[in-house]
């Protein structure tokens, strides 16, 4: 088999065998396929799309260049939750302790911060000493004693995966369906999850800003995950402002206990308890909605959930006192306020925000960057708040000042006061399930 | 500037500006453009397309990458002639000491056959000595002293055509119209030519099989030639089988010797003919067809051709006494033959033929291959003519039987045998010239 006729089978539409993909994912892994033969065909893929029958060979192949996690004894189906991304999305860390409180087993692993998206890794690391490069016998251990672990990807998972992106980054060649769905699916795949909730955003601070661009993406997802024997679901919910009132990585941290506790923004809280009833629901522990929702809302009560995220920050070295101690979490010394210039009612463009958090050092360019934990920015006035002129609207948490001119730019750029209300719209659109 | 804007911005259909443009081609000669960023880049052309305008700014970046040769003090226009390539076309070997003796100045330098057509170089290098690795300084020297040099493409001739062509060979980016077209016209630009005949073959044994193709790229290039000061047309002419009766290096060699002493076979002469009189044209020196015409046959006819064919050969190291002693070139010592199965009349698929000359040694699959000058196919009974069952119409050249039996199925693949004689079609279809 020769790389270049692969390269011009799909250069000229056609479809790629099972074989030659495998072919294609094992010259990536072992590298003996030059960089400049992939990205030849990532851009072919790109531009030409792949069936979903190629997607799925795809996936399967990137799974099985590295290892498929099993739980040897495990009494409970491990199952996972993975966001397309937004600005303020942090339910990763409401919902998986709540899922585990109501006997879920959730092997979860996350990606960091990049673009103007924030990643769970960077929020959790933001609690002084916890550790998410864990190894795969870390893992099974956690999941065997509090069946829960918050961990980054570990080398041995999908490598393909890694390679690949890391190309993808450099030549033009993100902004594929098919190439997205493969790079989720075979990272989730290979935890050895057996059911999956995927929260596909949607609107104009997500990766994809159509309804319909999202519906493909959610319908290629759990496409895939069905035919890997992972029972699947998509919930396509709104980014159209940013959820909860925090970005951040501390006071994210510090908004998802409040959650816990029973308190914080309505939005968060409660997508982070849709989502994790819809955990219970594919990994068989309740039947439906009604029940499942129930479940979930009583480990928040009962403070259950808290007691799982404490045992997670204790498991993984973090410190476990700043749950009721802020204050051990770190803060930026500094603030800002962005007003309202006139009155009305506001609109917050999410993804201007998340820009702004990233030059306050919140996120980063490259993944070699270091973040600044403590800084971000705060909501005040949510969308669809109705302000005077000069009322505050934005908080900004900064570091003497770094980044802060730039961010104010995007913040007054992402402040909008309209004259009427907008309209109201539920946070979750549809639901998509496999056919 | 970054590269992977760029990337993002043709892959999205967009245009390149000039600035975008030369940062690309000086990136690729310096070296400091991953490979994985041009290939990127190319796929995108390919599928994207380029305008005109794109294309021509492609064209001059490349030919400013390397030296613009000049002729100080030339008393005459330096003109060449192109040819996309076909199976048995070596109409440069005798159109340039045609054009030459009428006053023509031609500095051709020529490729290599790869794929199932030949190449110039080739062919040149059946002759005993004769060197086409020359250097500047030489073919400067050449060209003032007999008006004609047969070469390479030196070092010094854009460049980053060199690095691009070797990539796209890999990556299945090279069926790019705007890409061949920049290929072709900035070596041909840097050779310090003031005009260009183009010779764009049309049919199954071309590299565009449908006149609207050949269309294309004939205006695409004389497009490019236009813009940059060169006189530039086309000929469109079929390559529907092979031209003249060789295919073979040293058999063409002696094929073009017998046009340039007054015989060959129609075909060869015909074409040589017409191209070298449109020579006269571009490069000034003759009015109209006629009168050009009318000058080349009188070159043919007096052996002033021959004469400076001999020169040629003899300042490029080669031995003149092949003119008049064939068997100073080499040949193949064994022989056999491809029968007509049926009578009737005889058509030739001229890429099945080129292949099988391949098989037998006279071209390459990589261009680290050495070729065997003396091995080829002889056509016998050409196209049209009218055989009995049994009659011999291709005799084989090989060397112990090497390549014979897969050129014997090709070649038997390549004759057919109709029931009524083909329509006669002209060998030169159209000639596009600048709007």
């Amino acid at each position: 088999m020769r790389a270049v006729d692969l390269i011009c089978r799909k250069r000229d539409g056609g479809a790629l065998n099972r074989s030659q993909i495998d072919f294609f994912v094992a010259g990536v892994t072992d590298g003996s396929l030059p960089d400049y033969q992939v990205s030849a065909l990532l851009m072919a893929i790109l531009l030409r799309g792949m069936t979903p029958e190629e997607t799925a060979w795809l996936t399967d192949a990137m799974v099985r260049s590295g290892v498929r996690v099993d739980y040897p004894d495990l009494d409970g189906t491990p199952v996972d939750k993975h966001s397309t991304g937004g600005v303020g999305d942090k339910t990763s860390l409401v919902l998986a302790p709540l899922a585990v409180a109501c006997d879920a087993v959730v092997p979860m692993m996350s990606g960091r911060g990049l673009g103007h998206t924030g990643g769970t890794l960077d929020k959790l690391e933001s609690i002084p000493g916890f550790r998410t490069d864990l190894s795969l016998a870390s893992l099974r251990q956690a999941i065997a004693s509090i069946g829960c672990a918050l961990i980054g990807q570990t080398s041995e998972v999908a490598p393909a995966d890694r390679k690949l992106y890391a190309l993808r980054d450099v030549t033009g060649t993100v902004e594929s369906i098919p190439l997205i769905s493969a790079s989720i699916m075979s990272k989730k795949i290979a935890e050895g999850i057996a059911g999956l909730v995927l929260d596909v955003k949607t609107g104009s601070g997500a990766f994809m800003k159509t309804l319909d661009e999202s519906r493909a993406l959610a319908r290629s997802l759990v496409t895939i995950g069905e035919a890997s024997g992972v029972r699947s679901e998509a919930l396509i919910t709104r980014m159209d402002a940013p959820l909860g009132t925090h970005i951040g990585n501390a006071s994210e941290v510090i908004e998802c206990l409040e959650v816990l506790k029973g308190g914080g923004p309505d939005d968060t809280r409660d997508l982070s308890i849709v989502l994790a009833a819809r955990m219970l629901i594919v990994a068989g522990i309740e039947p439906d909605e009604a029940a499942a929702e129930r479940r979930i809302r009583g480990a928040l009560t009962s403070g259950a959930g808290l007691e799982v995220f404490r045992r997670v920050i204790d498991n993984q070295g973090g410190d476990p006192r700043v749950i009721d101690d802020y204050g051990r979490l770190p803060s930026a010394p500094d603030e800002d306020r962005i007003l309202a210039p006139t009155a009305g009612f506001v609109s917050l463009e999410p993804e201007s925000i998340g820009r702004a958090a990233v030059a306050l050092g919140a996120g980063r360019a490259t993944l070699e960057e270091a973040i600044d934990p403590g800084v971000g920015v705060e909501i005040v006035a949510r969308a669809g708040a109705q302000v005077a002129a000069g009322d505050v609207v934005l908080l900004v948490h900064h570091r003497a000042g770094r980044g802060l001119a730039h961010a104010r730019r995007l913040l007054q750029k992402a402040v909008g006061i309209g004259d009427a209300p907008p309209a109201r719209r539920p946070l979750i659109l549809e639901r998509i399930t496999h056919e």
